[in-house]
């Protein structure tokens, strides 16, 4: 079973980006020997959800089969019909599911599926899932608002750039691509007019040889200064958005449909963010360099004395190639 | 054979920071049977050494037993006899050494072994050992210098205080009781006047219980300012040694007697040492709290553009309590 819940969350990676406002979910259906029948994950709005592409690929097979779902199938008749009843119709004995669906909307999947006589195991996997491809999704069900991550490269000194204003490249290729491949699977990307005005950044999401990938976030620039017709990022590789605003809340307001949002700075609306409280994780990628000079990686967070020093918890730490990459969320 | 290279290891750590300029060894003897017969360590200098303390510990049992020691056994007549020939005095039949040792005049302990028809096994552990107990006093035999590793304990964001100068406690209490656990084994700990003039900080190793650790390291305040006669580095805990100088070579050549420095700040003097190419190790202490304001953990590495970045190699990360503690050395 947990070989298939990893292929539903794999399916449902693929999709990351190009599902919303609907979760990026994946599915699995076994036949009754147990053997992979199908594999479905989200469509763009309007489309078939997870569970409907996995039994459509699965035909017949599905009868007296089990479902693994990453999310509780949805009990709603939305733009699509709900989930739970598709599962039923086409016959499946078991189902299994890693998160429970939050909204009131589209929860009560479970009920209708026990109701229907199905046996329904619910929560397998439902930590990975929570901390991973649903992540954002799940905060917007709970809190009504996009789930911000803000990711940052620095020095072991957090400096983002050398006295000069050059950071190219401080940290190592392994992280770039990291945050290349993570930009693909995004909503938003968001950025100050600073940044643009300093680095020029593409800000788009690029395969390892270079080429755009298939799904690009939306680029938001903020701020009140001008930025030149010329800058990279109003190219058309991918939608921009120009936002001559610096407070977080409005910038949040307008991306109520994306989500994921990737915060990557520079360091005054990084300290605004911060400052609001509106930093759900932080990606820090530290490299093994001392700059001793630069820029700092966050400036003006709203703390004056170490009693207010904004404390995170750690929520997992590795090695990529020579630099470290820590993921921190709000301490309690 | 690794329990008792463990057993020496961990004796020779019971004695580092009051062995020099001898290094800090451990030996063990382990009778005909394989059974430990004896324990020892490097005592003060003029005392007996490693191998024949464990010698006088095992006595009659030491005769065909086997000696693992942490160093090849010396084979100079210095304050003491040779403690090869010591081993062979006694009767072993076997030695196994971790590092192997480079000073010329006492070096060639193993071949006065293999002449006397003892088995000797070099190289075991030698990478512990030569990280780890021995590591300062190989590096001067190497270098000629001391061993300084340089410590630093920040916020993620690079401080080392926040912004009205308060910075207790950027880190957690494990790290605090690491930090102090490891001044007692150090020769000599440095640090700036205005560390001094900031902080006032006792510069004393300490135990769990607050009470003052077996061995205090010198402590060496370097600078041109002068310092209050009430200044608590100033106390009897601890000798203190006052430079009026900020050049990191004068500070080296006047602490030639004590191969493990500890480098303790702050950011400018920490920014000489680094420029001087003077720091053989950096132990950074990350906690996950971030401040957006306040005092660089160093300053003025001589660091202009990204491309003279000072460029180090993780030797180990561990999490210590809340913390990261990473370990480097300086890159190739």
């Amino acid at each position: 079973m947990l070989t298939a819940l990893r292929v539903a969350v794999d399916a449902s990676e693929q999709v990351r980006g190009t599902t919303s406002p609907n979760p990026p979910v994946g599915a699995v259906i076994l036949d009754a020997h147990g053997v992979i029948a199908g594999v479905g994950a989200t469509t763009p709005v309007g489309g078939p959800h997870a569970e409907v592409m996995a039994l459509r690929a699965a035909g017949a097979r599905a009868r007296g089969g089990t479902a693994v779902v990453t999310l509780e199938p949805c009990n709603h008749q939305g733009r699509t019909g709900p989930c739970a009843l598709a599962l039923v119709e086409a016959g499946i004995s078991r189902v299994v599911f890693a998160a429970a669906d939050p909204s009131p909307q589209a929860a009560g999947g479970a009920q209708t599926l026990l109701a229907s006589g199905i046996e329904v195991v619910a929560g397998v996997g439902a930590d990975e899932v929570e901390r991973g491809p649903l992540r954002a999704w799940l905060h917007r069900q709970r809190t009504g608002r996009s789930h911000v991550t803000w990711k940052f490269a620095a020095s072991l000194d957090g400096r983002s750039a050398a006295a000069d204003g050059t950071s190219q490249w401080i940290t190592g290729a392994e992280s770039r691509a990291r945050v290349h491949a993570q930009r693909a699977r995004l909503d938003a990307i968001v950025v100050g007019t600073g940044t643009v005005l300093a680095d020029d950044p593409w800000l788009t999401a690029r395969d390892p040889d270079g080429g755009l990938a298939a799904h690009q976030p939306l680029r938001v620039v903020v701020g009140e200064r001008e930025i030149p017709a010329t800058a990279r990022v109003l190219d058309d590789a991918a939608p921009t958005l120009l936002m001559r605003t610096r407070d977080p809340h409005e910038v949040l307001a307008a991306l109520s449909d994306h989500p994921d949002v990737l915060l990557e700075g520079g360091p005054h609306l990084a300290g605004a963010f911060l400052q609001a409280g509106l930093v759900d994780r932080i990606l820090a990628f530290l490299s093994p360099v001392l700059l001793g000079a630069g820029t700092a990686a966050v400036e003006d967070a709203g703390v004056g004395t170490i009693a207010q020093a904004l404390r995170f918890e750690r929520e997992s730490v590795e090695t990529v190639g020579t630099d470290l990459l820590l993921s921190l969320t709000p301490g309690a």
